[in-house]
Order: structure tokens, then sequence, then C-alpha cells
């Protein structure tokens, strides 16, 4: 249990504070929360002044979430700049009644903290401004190195206006390397940094039957049904062992190299373990000839997330729907193109249409995958002060899932990300009680500003 | 257009006591709307008092909704007695988008009244009450024949109140026959009886794959999803060429008898029309091998009507759901058992869940097909008044939706069920802009009422 009323003054404070940014429902993805999000925007704001950094502001753009910047440059020339991002938005709360807690009043239960956006990104957005703050501290009001500090509020919804941004050229995004505080640990007490992301397509298929819904005992066995359709149009995109059967889609996949495979296969790394006490599944699935690490780290998906249309509510409603509209992503692997895999999903659904149905794929957003070096020395220190911080070798691993903000940052900036990832595995990231692991809260803050030393040194 | 202003006093009383029956959002199924479903009951109540019926009152049974009942029993000894039936309860209006006018603001557009319940089957035993006032006035205070009414709450919900009443041998069910307006011409001005329904079984299929939510990214490809089950198990469940793959639900089909055959054939039919002007669709499904009637009056169907679980709010969420719940029929044909199907369909739907997926099916309601034989005299006399009042031969045709309840008068009362239907083919029951011919409100009444004479003569 962690002792609360032990903590230092400063730790409290931040706890305090983490809370207060908790409780804002940044639901960026529900057009209802969009003045949450903008209070949570002018909640980091006011943090980034708080911090000491300079030049704070929200930066603007019709119809989108803010961008809050802020920065500190008055280091030596010869010293690097660090751009430090994170997303101030939060993923949707539903299922609500599977929460234990509401999930916009953070609760501490045992060691962790619960609440959405606990992790992802609200916990580990705040491990960077209060390092940063440490470390002006500890400077006497200097830091080590020049920052900049981009944490945006459409991360979980597209990320449009940070995208934007970046490809602006603006002279704010001048720096040598990005620091992401936005993945998970391998394991607990194990330091970790992602060195791969996943790629993302998502969208809607969207089906269409009839004029009108219509009389399940009146037109039944004569009437085309939609959801009878998206059945057969997704059941036509994945088999039932897990492969997916759109033409083309494993083309371009590319194998991690052997390297990378035999320190995969040294990993701590307990199936059963990973099924019973993370997953939480009878079974595990997924395509066949691949294990774990593969189909979540090196193996596109074709997920299904939501199929909209018919009758839901309780009871009995004898309806033949007219239209479906199924909610769907693929996870992408280097070097699978986002706008070529966009192109054979569309392809793939209108050739799977059966009989009396029209199927088109409407393409929401996207990003390639990302891989980096681990070499580069942003990551080589990175890894020194986790591993010190931690007490145990840091360990190199991909994330299955995907931010696209990567891909951009080594396109639109040309620099490396280094994604210092403080979550753990049980985390519940997308899902009901999110929480984060509050002696990682705090040993986060303590690496990030260990690092902001190691960098100037 | 139907001008209003010309009708008689009493139709124009009798629409807009219809339109304050239709006002009345009684649909039984929602439980919010349970206070309206009854007082859907006490209009009726008050109307069959109003019409001159006897021992008038509302049945009651705990947590359902109430049976209400009148009689009127003073004929002569040697006239049958006739039970009439109808319902006052209704389908939910969604989506509620789609409606040109208000569900539960009737509206009259040309010859038509638009509304939730305006043909099924608020419309329709209006015209049974109407018809009745009108036969007790021209007899100057007696009716012809012995009439009982019996106007149930929930046929869009499983009936099951009335269901055990019918059980329970009360002498207020002794009748010759039931007379019941829920069923539909089979084209405009043609009089059409209805000798035959499919039954049907309703229930839920239940997915579970995990204990929670999981994020896309993270598990991606190695955990199972709910929903890509669900189509899996919906799949497996019937082919893409419509036919049914249960395995043994075709067994206990009866073919239609080669003079019912016959008669079809000789309906007047237009499969273009009716593909392109009533069903509304680009293309017919179905079955192979069988035309629309055989399809949609005497083969069993298995219908999809809507998926529950993951996300399908507007915009992105990567979630893999845990759980999905898909709400399916199967429509029955004779000489096919509920209950038996109910366990084919268990069996077949445990049988098709893919790895990591428990699938169960949960029943909900059922009640076998049913037909009658078109040479019964209550028949006969019937199809004569249509006639009259049409002006055109009697057809007699068999419906693909279901009332248990004619199964239920002959199982427990052993009388025979005359379907004397007034809705037309493009009412949209169960959809929305569901309306009824106004034209046919006046002419059912005065077939109903014509109806009482001709069995009292």
């Amino acid at each position: 249990m962690l002792d609360v009323p032990l903590l230092q003054t400063d730790e409290q404070t931040a706890l305090a504070e983490l809370k207060a940014f908790l409780r804002i429902p940044s639901v960026s993805t529900l057009p209802e929360h969009a003045p949450d999000v903008r209070r949570a925007a002018e909640f980091v704001r006011d943090q980034l002044v708080a911090a000491g950094l300079e030049n704070v502001a929200l930066i603007e753009s019709p119809g989108r979430h803010p961008l809050v910047y802020g920065d500190w440059l008055r280091a030596p020339a010869e010293k690097p700049t660090v751009l430090f991002y994170g997303h101030y938005d939060v993923q949707p709360a539903d299922p609500l009644d599977e929460w234990l807690s509401p999930p916009f009043e953070p609760e501490i239960r045992g060691d962790n903290i619960y609440a959405r956006g606990a992790t992802d990104d609200k916990g580990q957005t705040f491990i960077q401004i209060k390092a940063i703050q440490r470390a002006m501290r500890l400077g006497g009001g200097r830091l080590p190195v020049n920052v900049r500090v981009l944490i945006e509020g459409e991360e979980e919804s597209g990320g449009e206006h940070v995208e934007a941004f970046l490809a602006s050229g603006d002279p704010r995004l001048k720096a040598d390397a990005a620091v992401i505080c936005d993945t998970e640990m391998f394991a607990p007490e194990l330091p970790t940094l992602c060195v791969g992301l996943r790629g993302i397509v998502y969208g809607e298929i969207h089906i269409e039957t009839a004029a009108t819904d219509l009389h399940s005992g009146v037109y039944g066995g004569a009437a085309p049904n939609a959801i009878q359709a998206a059945v057969e149009v997704i059941a036509a995109l994945k088999d039932r062992d897990g492969r997916i059967l759109i033409p083309g889609i494993y083309d371009r996949v590319i194998a991690p190299t052997s390297q990378e495979l035999e320190a995969w296969a040294r990993l701590p790394f307990d199936l059963e373990a990973y099924r019973t006490g993370e997953v939480k599944v009878t079974e595990l699935t997924g395509e066949p000839g691949f294990d774990v690490f593969m189909r979540t780290w090196a193996r596109p998906t074709f997920e299904v997330h939501g199929i909209r249309g018919g009758f839901v509510g309780d009871g009995a409603k004898t309806v033949i729907p007219a239209r479906a509209v199924v909610k769907v992503s693929m996870r992408l692997v280097p070097d699978q193109r986002p706008e070529e895999m966009v192109a054979l999903l569309e392809a793939a659904v209108r050739a799977a249409a059966p009989r009396g149905a029209k199927a088109e794929f409407r393409f929401l957003h996207g990003a390639p995958a990302s891989v980096v070096d681990p070499e580069n020395p942003f990551l080589a220190k990175a890894a020194e002060v986790m591993t010190e911080v931690f007490g145990h070798e840091t360990l190199y691993i991909r994330s299955g899932g995907s931010i696209p903000i990567v891909g951009s940052f080594s396109r639109h900036l040309g620099i490396p990300s280094v994604m210092m990832g403080f979550g753990l595995p049980d985390d519940n990231l997308h899902a009901p009680n999110e929480k984060f692991y509050l002696p990682n809260f705090f040993r986060g803050i303590d690496a990030v500003a260990r690092y902001l030393v190691r960098l100037g040194a």
C-alpha cells in the first residue's frame, strides 16, 4: 500500500494536481465534451507556467482542440533542445457500469490511482511537467538543456491539429529529439524503452440494403438485412483463425531483424500469466504461426469495434435493419502505408458486399508504423537514467499501439522519439477502471528530471 | 385526397378518437412507457363502455400490462359467440429521425394517417370497437350475435399475460370463433382473408470473450473480439445465399398444398413493383429455389435485428469489445415446434462459437405457425361481406408475420381465427412512418359491422 500521508510535500502537491487534471472529462472524440477538453488545455497551460516555462500559449485552429506550448531556451548554444510531447485528451469512458469508481472522480485504491486518463496520458504527461519543474528547481531556475513542451488534445480523435502544426514549419518546433511518455513498461519494476509502434487506419464500413427498416415477419426471407450483410462483409475480411483476408494486406510487411527477435526471446514472459492475469481471456487468438510478440507488435490486425443499426434495446423488436455502420481499424506495421491499406480495404469491402447490399469503407484517420534506432544517444541516455531509477537493466520493446506523432516527428522534423513509458500492462488503457501505478508516477518524475540533467552534462 | 370535412359526423368522431388513441405512446417493450401502456388500456376500456358492451374490466396480472375485456351476451341461445381480439400496444418508434412527422402525433397526409400503431394495431383494433358500436346502434341497443372483446397490451413484447389468461379456462373465453383485425390486404382494393401465419422464436445470442474491453493496439492480434465472434457465429448460421445452416431447421417444414400453391399462382403480383415500390431494395434476397410467396409465407427465416457491444458513438474508439449481444429471431412454418427450434438454435450457436468465445442463445418468446381452414363458415361469411364492401372477390393468402394468439385460440379454446385485415403492404409496419389508409379504416368498420349482422342472420 502506498502510504499517502508519508509522501513528501511536493509529491503530495503533484498528486493533488494530478487528481484535479483527471477530474476534467476531456473526451476529445465526443462533441459534447468540447468545453471540458478546453478546460484541460487551460489546466495544462497553467501548469506549464507554474513549472517555469516561458512563451506559454494555447495554439488554436478553428474547430480543433488547442495545442498547449511552452519553452525554456536559455541553455548554452551547444546544449541540445528536447521537445516534450503528451496529450491531455482521453478516450470515452463507456461502458460506465463496469467502472468500480466513476471514471472522472479519481480514487486511490492500494498503490493505484483509478480514472480515465490516469495512464493514457494525463498521468504520464504530468510526469513530464513535474520533472521539468523539478529540474528547474534543482538548477536554481535554469534547465540543463533547452526544452520545448507541446501537449495536444486530439490524440484519441485523429490528431489533425498537431499534425498540421508539425507540417507548418513553425520555428517553435526546432528540436533535436522528442520525448514521449505514453507507453508502458514490459513488466512492473522493469524499465522499458519502446522503440517501435504500429500504425493505424481507422474508419467505418457503411452498409445499406433498403430505403427503410422492414418488418421481419412480412419481408423476412425476401428482403436483404443490413446487419446480416455487415456480418458477411466482416466474415469475408478475416477468417476464423485470425488471418486477414484483405487481398494484398501482408505484401509490404517487413519482419523484425534477427537481433530484435533474439532480444524478444530473452524477455521475461509467461504466456499463461499474460492470458489469465493481463488479457483475462479463456483463450488467446490470432494469426497462426506467430507468437504473441509478433502478433501484437509486428503483424497487422483487422479489428471490429462496434456495429450500429437495427434494434439493441431491451426486449424484442422484429425489424430488418436497412442500414448498418461498422467501426473498424487496422493496425499497421513497417512498411505498410496507410493510404495503400485504405485502398486495399475499400476494394475488399466493396467486393465482399453480398447480394442486395451497398457497402463502402469511409476512412477517418491513419498513421504509419514507426521504429526508432536503439543506438541513438538520446535513447541510450534515457536507458541509463531509467536503469538507475528502477535498479534494473532497461529493456527495449515495441508496442502494438499507435502513436502517430512519432512518425510525424520523424517525417516533419527529422528527429527521433524517445519513448520513456511508465504505464503497466494491467493499467486498463481504453477500458473501464483505467489506473496508474503511483510509484511509477513518482519514479517517472525522477527519471525524466535526471534525464534532463544527463543530457546537459 | 380524403376530404375530411365531408366525412359523416360519426366518421369524424371515430377519426378524432382514433387520433387520441394513437397519441398514447404505448410501447410495451420499453419499461419507461409502462404508464403510457396503462393509459392506452384505460382508453380502450372507456371505448368498450361507450360502444355499449357490458362487464367491461381491466384484467390485471402482477408486472404485466392489463388485458381489456368487455362482452354483450344477450343474443338468443342459438346465435354464435364471437371473440374479438386486438392489441393496444405498439412497437418502439426508433429510428426517430426517419419519421416525417412525430410517431405519436398522428398526422393525416393525403388519404393516410401516419403514426406508430396506425395499422398495427390501434387502427384495426378501433375498427372492431366502432363496428360493434355501429351494429349495436343498428340493432337498437342489441347485437345480432353474442360478442366478447379481448384487447391485450403485450402483443409486441411476448404476450405472456394473454397466453396465461387463455390457458386459465376463464368462463369469459367461451366462444365459437375469434375475429382478428391485425393483418393486411394483398393489394389496395383487394379484400383479403389471411389463413396462415408464421410462428416465431425470438431471443438473444450472448457472447463473451474477455473479462473487460481491451485496447486494440496493445492486444489486437492476440485477444479474441466479441463482435468478431458474433460475426463468426451469425455467418455460421446462414449462408450468403440465404440458406439457414442450423442443422435440422428444415426437417419439419411442410410444403403448402397444391391447391394453395395454385391459388397463390393466380394472385396478381408484379415482382418488380414489389421490389421497388414496396420493399424498396436494389435486389431481393432469400433462399434459392423458392419464390417470394414461399420465402415469406411458407419457409422459415433466421434474422438479425441488432448487435449491441463495443463502441458505436461518433468518432473513433479503439476498443476490443469483451461482450456482444445479438438480437435474433426465427420465423417458423408448419410443422416446426418453437421448443425444438430453440434447442436446434442453442446447439448451433454453441457449436459456432469460435476460439476464445463463449456463445449462448437466450430464448425470449416463441409461438408456432398457424393455418386455418378456408372452408370454415365463419371464414366464408367474412369473405362474403368483404367482397360486398370492397366490390371484389375476397382473396385467401398467408402472412409471413406472427400472431401467436391465433395458435393459442386454437390450442386453448379450440376455435378458428378469422383474420380480416385492412392494412396495406406499404403501411410501414414496425418501421418509421407507419400509416393506415383511411378509406380502409371506414370500410373496415362497415365490413365488421355487416359481418355481425350476417353471422346473426
